[in-house]
């Protein structure tokens, strides 16, 4: 039991996945879901989401180690097996996401109607990660 | 290669972890982070980060099948390991979560100094999972 009350938290602005072939996944997050590059290195690809997010692709396996940087040492992590992210976009939007997964290939695995409002799109990006394309509602928040 | 353009993404609405203890997981992210519940179930805790982000905590093992709800199909996934997760923190408020975090009994195992600006501090949450709290700079966009 903590008796300390937290500063003001911010946003989750980096979210990671762990892939195993990078550059396929970096595509896919720039092309069918309209990430933009900020860093692309051999061990981590870095995109803005919508210039509220940084969505960090690493390759698998180069995250165990700690990282030695000039300002400090990143800690290890790492992790396998099939993650899960949500995308917020716009309900008027949810045919042309539909259109455009077609399009490009990208199979709508499942569709859910929350109690609440707000309907999710379900596909899979080139790893096996769950990714969802949710519309307003289902959290109060959101 | 696609041939279509992707409509507006939002934000990163929704980042996942997996956890071996909920409650202790939940009590972390709430009393050490500030983040504030949603939902809460033995499968699942939301939390509500800033208003702006929700940080679904999966007891693992619980989101390996299909869960058929009224509106549809959640589909499966689930993940081992240590995942990263960074949270936006004010630099102003970097000597008040340093407090806040050494009263509350969780260590700060690294800090960085990023060359673009801003800084990192990095900890673990109980389940080992890598967390940041980074101040504005690293990236063009944050």
């Amino acid at each position: 039991m903590t008796v300390s009350r937290p500063p003001r938290i911010g946003r989750v602005v980096e979210s990671a996945l762990y892939v195993d072939d990078l550059p396929r996944a970096r595509d896919f997050y720039v092309n069918v879901l309209g990430g933009r590059v900020l860093l692309d290195t051999p061990r981590l690809a870095a995109l803005d989401i919508a210039g509220e997010s940084v969505l960090l692709l690493f390759r698998r396996g180069e995250t165990l180690a700690p990282l030695e940087t000039a300002g400090g040492t990143v800690p290890p992590h790492g992790a396998e097996g099939v993650q899960h992210l949500a995308f917020a976009i716009a309900a008027a939007d949810t045919a042309q996401w539909e259109e455009h997964l077609g399009r490009s290939g990208v199979a709508i695995e499942s569709r859910v109607r929350w109690p609440r409002g707000g309907e999710s799109l379900y596909l899979r990006d080139p790893e096996g990660h769950s990714v969802e394309l949710i519309t307003p509602g289902l959290w109060a928040t959101y």
